[in-house]
């Protein structure tokens, strides 16, 4: 119903608009766009016809301006701009064996593929010609995988598309994938064929081009914390746009930390009413649910982190009876990295009964195949500080030494697995972790089983741990901070001057973290077919959200998390210096979709191909 | 009319939103803030009644939140908050002599505090109940001067506000003011004085406090670049509605530079035509007219800027005839300190003529006591460069040298200041320029004179320059780039690294830019009644928008600029370790009323006062 209303509205406005546009008259343009060597120069129109920038561009740039860059092959016949019709475009399901639930998926993703490109031609112009544009999209998804539906590590993205003018005005595209998935993508790359051509007034498509795509890394990601600040349910929507838009598929919810709990439990919602930043701040299952299925159709899953045993607080103040500790302790700086402090004390039962309440709540609500356990910045002065916990060591035997809390922190964790399998219908299922002390070389054998764990590097990209891991068999994610943490270079919010991982991370910089390089510094054999290639699973762009609501969200992860998503979509060999002409492209592509991308480059950068850069 | 059907959507939301709260059951609050000691600690409910963070601030808090924080003393009885209806509000302009302009400046401003009063409930819940808070609030503005309407420097803003229960249920407040800009700031701190609780689900005014104030500094500013970026004219409302709710009162308008010409000139419509990004981003007469009429009833005035010799460039192509050089030279290095080079040529008749018709065009429009020349950053090797003016130089005897280049320099300013006075109706006029080499102790003396020009630095704050001008006798405006260029700290735009005046700058820095320290370093003379007092106007926060477009505007100004308006308003003796608190709320005023203000902390911070800071 919503897709008819839609079109409704936007019939009528283009009538409107029409009306506007045959009183008033146009200005002849006093710029055109001419390509010339791959690159689109700006000149005075003259007498002739003006070319706008947005019909140079695509028809000029030997990738289409496609981001991310397709890893195929890309044929085509420069030139062949078709004028499209908005309302002229049709997307169709086709496969064998094509499960309800997955063809439902495709229809539901080429009628979101239909809303955008009718938006696009509203957004860019309010005088639109309702004549302008005559040709007709017929678009046909061929999947043969007719069952999967949700997304897993070894799921095939990979996609073939075929546009051509069939008959003059008549365009297909012809999509074949292995999956839901691939196909989506496919869409994906065929929307940003699409452009508004604002001297034409006009919708234009690119046609006459076949490429085959996949992507170099399975895990292309981004990690909120909705903890340290609350994110309404529509802007984490409108995250999954952008990520869709750029052919991310992992959204890491860092959902609960010591500053809140927004996590509505079926099994004890006391600790969100005690836990949340207010009532309103908070993720019912519904919500979750909602957005589970929301980023499933945009090819995107959610994977749910429940961070333990630290990085915890508000809302335990309801378990009471010593399930955690040193929360809110001060000096904090003695028990925590920030304020304010707080962990799980792996001694109590009680504690242990209600973590088993939230994984069983968390998995019931996210269908995710891999789960997030935390582990980071475990304080061990907290625990041997607190003496509910040293009293209990004592009783037991262990030493109050770095060895005998590392060995309490492993009853944690093996304990907390066990409750998470069986939450999970006594089934196991892979887990990731932050690395720590606890996956440092002098423990990483003693406590961490590689087949079990994934482990998220969160370290500088240089940290010697890295290749340890790697010679170990870990499968590991990067999300080194000194190039992936998207808070940092911000001013301080303990104390004065810059934030701790300042500075700030340009875009240049997200691109160019090209893991391979970072392992082969290390001496790692990165070739094809190597160990490292099966173990690297890809990297996440984290947002902490102590210096980020929902006011700074979108100008803190976009467009940096597109130049992520090419660096782990394409793997390129060149660096930023090649990708700069698109990367602007995308970057406006992203603010007219309604996303607040941070500003890059002056506009006169866009206009002026090459005379801001090389 | 807008004002009428404000209202209806209000009465009709309020309607909704009772049925709603009538059938659903509220839950008792788990948490209440109690004060102790000035601050609001957050403190198991129990069974008593639960108290708001925010009333428990307002009411708790030394200075009842205020932001910037008055200068006068202020005299309360605490904790008296009455629960206001923000439909029982009327505001009354009152005074001898008033003219009618300035009576409806009063009663404009009286409506926009009515409107903001009536969203201030809507905004902060869905679950506001119609028959809550029962008050009514009767606002008395009475201004002894009637006639001014103008921001000048020496208008006086000062007012006082005295609010009690005359009985119970209705509250007097009566200001009084020299002029409408002092009565309009009254409202400011009125409408700071009010709170939405989302425990009683009401609005509460804070009463029985009396206050005067009045700034520091005269001018208190933005400046703001909309070449490098084009901003629309709403999101320059935006910005203006943020400045008065931090009484900032002068919004400075670089409005062209060799990026994009916005600026519609009736006289040479050509420029826009050529110079602006698209026939839609240009600022027509109509939309400036509107926008000084907006800033106006704000309490902020505006203040163009037409930057040159330098920072010139697209538009000027129509213009021909080398009336401009080294526009987009290669390498731009040589030419000037970012692509696009561009500058007057000052030896070019036509030049002057345009130039001309730009500055009549300016001053019809914008309604400014003062006007910005520009003069920053001349590249002298461009000029020594063109062939056209070193001809030039040479026929009239000018060495090709650095001091024949200043006089060259010198003779277009003169010539640009004589046409600005001409277009003046002949009536001089002060003029702010930014320090350069031709300000610099070298030149100054017998280029610049101190009645004439006002100097804007905007070099370090430690840069000796700034002492002699003011042994000079110029009067100055601080924009040491170092404290109040909030453009710094991001990517680069030309290359890899960070921006050229990395790192960003934290709000701290810029509350803690105090002018008189800066000075007293120098070993000048800052106490009361001193030159220096005299010719320090105030300060000035930049955002130059090479990156930073309309996405980005709201989080790079604020809360930023507000910490620049309690410097301003207050000139506090402290630093900004005793405003953190009211900082904190003064950045969520701020978003409430719209404004994507960027975060400072955790909104644990906010809940929990004194647990993440002294």
């Amino acid at each position: 119903m919503s897709v008819i209303s839609t079109t409704v509205l936007v019939f009528a406005l283009y009538g409107i608009f029409a009306c506007f546009s045959t009183n008033g008259e146009v200005e002849k343009p006093v710029w055109t766009w001419e390509c010339r060597e791959s690159r689109c120069e700006k000149v005075p129109a003259g007498e002739g016809e003006a070319q706008s920038l947005a019909a140079c561009r695509l028809s000029c740039d030997p990738w289409a301006t496609l981001w991310p860059q397709p890893r195929g092959g890309l044929q085509r016949t420069p030139g062949r701009l078709v004028a499209l019709s908005p309302y002229s475009v049709s997307v169709e399901a086709a496969g064998r064996d094509l499960q309800p639930a997955v063809r439902q998926l495709l229809q539901e993703a080429g009628r979101i593929f239909h809303r955008r490109v009718e938006r696009k031609a509203r957004v860019h112009s309010k005088q639109a010609r309702a004549d302008a544009g005559r040709g007709s999209l017929f678009v046909t998804l061929s999947v043969t995988d007719g069952h999967t539906r949700s997304y897993h590590t070894d799921t095939s993205e990979a996609y073939s598309l075929s546009i051509s003018e069939v008959t003059p005005g008549r365009v297909n595209a012809a999509v074949t994938a292995d999956t839901f998935f691939g196909a989506r993508h496919a869409l994906e790359t065929l929307f940003q064929l699409t452009v508004y051509d604002d001297i034409k007034k006009q919708l234009l498509l690119l046609s006459d081009i076949n490429l085959s795509d996949s992507p170099a890394f399975p895990h292309r990601a981004i990690a909120l914390d909705t903890a340290r600040s609350y994110f309404s349910v529509d802007s984490i929507k409108r995250t999954i746009d952008a990520m869709a838009a750029n052919k991310l598929n992992t959204f890491h919810w860092h959902i609960t930390d010591s500053h809140s709990f927004p996590f509505v439990s079926e099994t004890f919602p006391k600790l969100s009413q005690y836990g949340a930043y207010s009532p309103e701040k908070v993720y019912t299952p519904d919500d979750i649910k909602s957005l589970v299925e929301y980023a499933r159709v945009r090819g995107v899953r959610i994977i749910p982190e429940f961070d333990a045993p630290a990085h915890v607080g508000e809302g335990w103040q309801w378990v009471g009876d010593n399930a955690t500790v040193c929360f809110k302790a001060d000096p904090w700086s003695q028990y925590c990295v920030e304020p304010p402090c707080g962990q799980l004390n792996p001694t109590s039962e009680k504690m242990y009964r209600v973590l088993s309440g939230i994984y069983k709540d968390m998995l019931n609500v996210f269908d995710s195949d891999v789960f997030h356990m935390g582990g980071d910045e475990v304080n061990m002065n907290c625990w041997n500080t607190s003496e509910v916990i040293t009293d209990w060591m004592d009783a037991n035997g262990i030493p109050r030494t770095e060895e005998g809390l590392h060995e309490l922190w492993d009853r944690f964790q093996s304990r907390a697995y066990s409750l998470l399998v069986e939450a999970n219908g006594k089934k196991e299922l892979p887990v990731i972790l932050w690395t720590s002390t606890l996956t440092d070389v002098a423990h990483v054998d003693k406590y961490i089983d590689n087949k079990r764990y994934i482990l998220q590097i969160w370290t500088r990209g240089t940290d010697l741990v890295i290749p340890e891991l790697i010679k170990k068999g870990f499968r590991v994610i990067f999300s080194n901070y000194d190039a992936l943490y998207f808070d940092c270079g911000f001013g301080a919010w303990i104390g004065s001057g810059n934030n701790w991982c300042s500075p700030y991370i340009g875009w240049q910089k997200v691109y160019d973290n090209n893991v391979w390089d970072l392992l082969s510094l290390f001496g790692i054999d990165v070739g094809e077919g190597s160990e490292a290639r099966k173990l690297v699973l890809g990297s996440e762009a984290a947002l902490w959200s102590e210096q980020a609501d929902e006011s700074a969200l979108d100008g803190r992860l976009w467009p940096r998390a597109a130049a992520l998503a090419e660096r782990l979509w394409t793997d390129p060999k060149d660096d930023w210096k090649s990708a700069e002409h698109r990367f602007l492209i995308q970057r406006q592509r992203l603010v007219d979709e309604g996303i607040a991308a941070d500003t890059i480059e002056p506009e006169w950068c866009l206009q002026n191909q090459g005379h801001c850069y090389a």
